[in-house]
């Protein structure tokens, strides 16, 4: 692991330099928040599992042709990956309906939406993360019109991968959240994770409410077998993976 | 008044069915609230004072061409309105950045907003009266697209009449909520109230942030004065009513 002071430790991983400036390493953390972190935890071997599920889907989605920061997976719990200047927005689509979506506005959960709804919130942990309108985002200044329609466009495409790819592992992607950055010359790039951390995923096969649920909802809702249902995700991703290679 | 049983009592006003069943009459009371109704008060002689200033403002959008429910102020406390199913949205219209719209977003307050902001609100105080982006308003099925539209169009052209009202009495219309309802054709009606309660209403010549306050503000925030400010509103506003019709 790199001996140089990190630059960022955030809720779930720490940001490294690199000797090249372009290079960022990750490092994955076993902590877990939820609430806007007023409930904090360890879930175990969470930064291993979520370092390997994140490469796997960074690397599936980079061969569909979305552009992203992973460059390579170094040890258990780190990747190198390019750095960018993360746009600050938590791009989150949806296809079923869940979570605060249900919460705010009432619609029963698991509705599924008759297309899928992209949604930005403003990521800053002070305001707590905060629900953006089209218009608030645009007062916002926080990227051009253009770089919405893009993020709109790569959102929806990403959801279309990843839909796809666990549906072959039988795993409904109800919802989940994206960030991107802008690398040295402003190229959108898909950074950050995606792992049972930033999606909801239920068994496809399981039709119980509680037990299909297979990703950071058990820690948030205390439903228990947090870290098997985890590495349950990990083992039919990596499957998956695996049988794709040999297709 | 009425001694027929009241249809529904509101934070504000009661609502009493008239021997016609397309009329009803609305009751102003002095009973105030604030933060989805977790602080409760009483601003003395605040129904009078409202059901005043909201004759004088929907007599005067109607006769600017704006369809209301406004029939006719019957007693001090009383109008009677043509009864509508009231849609259940909280139309916000934003000329000035203020209250939730800068605790959410982190926009100083009093920012000038390059266009106003026209944002639908869920009217459900179980789920907190919570902000609905353009996606979540379809996906509720509240009104249809045709009639999102309508509401769009009305809220600007009533704001640019109540902004050049108010400029006259020497008020800034900071922002404000208005309610619509469809009357027995379906027609969309301006309906509730415009007051002191639905508006923040700013002293134009006055630059102290606390004294130039003339509505429920200071209510919520305990700047003492409430009722002469909520008097001083009434008197500006049937001052310049009376400089109309003498002019
Ligand atoms: N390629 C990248 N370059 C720069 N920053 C990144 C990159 N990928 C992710 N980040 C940022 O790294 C930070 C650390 O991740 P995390 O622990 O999830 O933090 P947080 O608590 O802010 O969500 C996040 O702020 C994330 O936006
Ligand atoms: N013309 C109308 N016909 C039917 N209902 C109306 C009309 N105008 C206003 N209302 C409704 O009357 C109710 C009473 O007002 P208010 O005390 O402000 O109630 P609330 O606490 O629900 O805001 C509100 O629900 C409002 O939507
Ligand atoms: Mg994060
Ligand atoms: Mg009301």
């Amino acid at each position: 692991m790199t001996t140089k002071e990190k630059l960022y430790e955030g809720k779930a991983k720490i940001i490294y330099p690199t000797d090249d400036e372009r290079v960022y390493l990750t490092y994955y953390k076993d902590s877990a928040t939820a609430f806007n972190a007023q409930k904090k935890g360890t879930i175990t071997d969470k930064g291993k599992v979520n370092c390997a599920i994140a490469s796997a889907l960074l690397t599936y989605l980079e061969k569909k042709g979305i552009p992203t920061h992973f460059i390579e997976k170094v040890s258990e719990r780190e990747m190198l990956v390019k750095a960018v200047k993360i746009i600050p927005l938590e791009v989150v689509i949806r296809n079923i309906a869940a979570g605060s979506l249900c919460r705010e506005t009432g619609l029963p959960e698991g509705q599924i939406l008759p297309q899928p709804l992209v949604e930005f919130y403003l990521k800053d942990d002070a305001l707590q993360d905060p629900l953006l309108t089209p218009d608030r985002l645009a007062l916002l200044n926080i990227a051009t019109n253009e770089q919405i329609k893009q993020l709109q466009t790569l959102a929806k495409t990403i959801n279309q991968h990843l839909i796809e790819f666990f549906k072959s592992c039988q795993i409904t992607l109800v919802d989940f959240k994206l960030e991107f950055g802008l690398d040295h010359q402003n190229n959108i790039l898909l950074a950050d994770e995606i792992s049972p951390d930033t999606c909801r995923l239920w068994d496809t096969q399981e039709q119980d409410k509680e037990k299909r649920v297979m990703d950071k909802d058990r820690f948030r809702k205390d439903l228990g077998e947090v870290e098997s249902a985890y590495q349950k995700v990990l083992t039919r991703v990596l499957n998956q993976i695996e049988k794709l290679e040999n297709s």
